[in-house]
């Protein structure tokens, strides 16, 4: 039996180690290439997976979906790891201090076979962490999400970055709808505000989200309370495949799921 | 001679202390009234606030535009000083980390006669500051704004909470245009985030931003390179009082405002 949440956390120190090195000697942000998830890598994206995988090769039968390197491992492999090593890449290249580090357990074939999922803030150290069935947790402490029952007085988080103008006409009812619309630019960290209830919402309906960016938050932050779907209503079935791309409307409960998806249909 | 500079940074240290007090003692977010700006008063803006004043109270011949107690102060004081204790209050409240202390000296009667502005992130304790006429700095050193020159490639702060579906409607065109929308939460911070080149513009045309929110903050990017009007290109001319709502377009450079501008008219 691997013991993924200690191996989730030392993934996630070296994590740490790489990125403290890299900002504390102005490096990190030379741009090496293109990741299989299609995004500009970075050195430190790259050091970064380095690491992580370093870490999971020693943990045998393991099948291995990472931003960078693409998909390595068994097809057959009892576990799938789903890698983003840096969340919120281009806030670490302009000195925005919000980004993170994703890893995601799966025993299955499916999102809904996530296992176990950490995302750790590489600014601060915040680390979050849930195993399936279990609870949700930051820095060891259990984190709940928010009971707030309406939009009027709802923060949520809101991707609409990178987009058509259709999709952002399509978010303006809920926009208006509701109190704060915020955006941080790292979505695994912000789906982890929803879990803690710093958010009371969280939707990217741009149909550009990846099971990198999700599998450990949503992990987190369902076990916390949360609610998901895809843009909808329906469940989230993505394909475990770095090509993959998703839509993804979250909110702290179901009631305020459900309001949110109603602003998106009006 | 008031030395602005040393004065402004007493008193963000003294803002600091406090922060740091209420956040470890987890107090801070009882919520005590409601201030003269009307936002709701908590306990971290109400001993913010008094630790500012009691420094400045020191210096004479002032006269203060405060969040919460208002307008005090001889009306024709050679200083005015504008002061916004905690500038993300909701953040504050729901631990979201980011928001800080923003404080304007102005020796006339209008925003264009501020002559030092300093604005510190409470999170992490950097330090903004500015006076007219020189450079402005972050920490000591000397800042600069970005040097885009497209909206293509542009992160833009913009402000779209708690407003109305005409307004969200006429930014749908700019926020398709751009690389990426996002909001932090603390508008005096996230005008210094474009004064250092962290964010290529920032907008609020809500109609609802304050002075007090503003005046720190656009002196320091003013002073880093930034462009600003409010939101048909006109210059900036709120009255200097804690009841006066505007709108506010900033660039970090001439051509990027331009660029912003056109977006907000077609």
């Amino acid at each position: 039996m691997v013991e993924w949440e200690s191996v989730l956390h030392d993934a996630a120190e070296r994590v740490q180690e790489v990125r403290d090195k890299l900002v504390s000697a102005r490096e990190g942000t030379e741009r090496i290439g293109e990741g299989a998830g299609g995004d500009i890598t970075m050195r430190v994206d790259q050091e970064a997976e380095q690491e992580i995988i370093a870490v999971l090769k020693q943990k045998g039968d393991v099948r291995i979906v990472a931003e960078e390197q693409g998909e390595t491992g068994p097809k057959d492999a009892r576990w799938t790891v789903i890698v983003d090593p840096i969340d919120g890449s281009s806030n670490f290249e302009r000195g925005i201090p919000f980004y993170c580090t994703s890893i995601a357990v799966l025993e299955g074939r499916t999102l809904d076979d996530t296992k176990h999922g950490l995302v750790r803030n590489l600014v601060n150290g915040d680390t979050y962490y849930a195993q399936a069935g279990s609870y949700a947790t930051k820095n060891g402490a259990e984190i709940k999400t928010s009971t707030l029952q309406n939009l009027r007085e709802a923060t949520v988080g809101i991707d609409i970055s990178r987009t058509t103008l259709p999709v952002v006409k399509s978010l303006n009812v809920l926009i208006a709808s509701i109190k704060r619309q915020m955006h941080f630019g790292a979505n695994a960290l912000e789906t982890c505000f929803l879990a803690e209830g710093r958010l009371d919402g969280f939707l990217d309906i741009r149909g550009r989200i990846r099971i990198m960016d999700m599998a450990a938050g949503q992990l987190i932050a369902k076990q916390a309370g949360a609610v998901f779907s895809d843009e909808r209503g329906g469940p989230l079935r993505p394909a475990i495949s770095v090509k993959e791309r998703f839509s993804v409307v979250g909110g702290g409960n179901s009631t305020l799921h459900a309001h949110i998806l109603a602003k998106l249909k009006g």
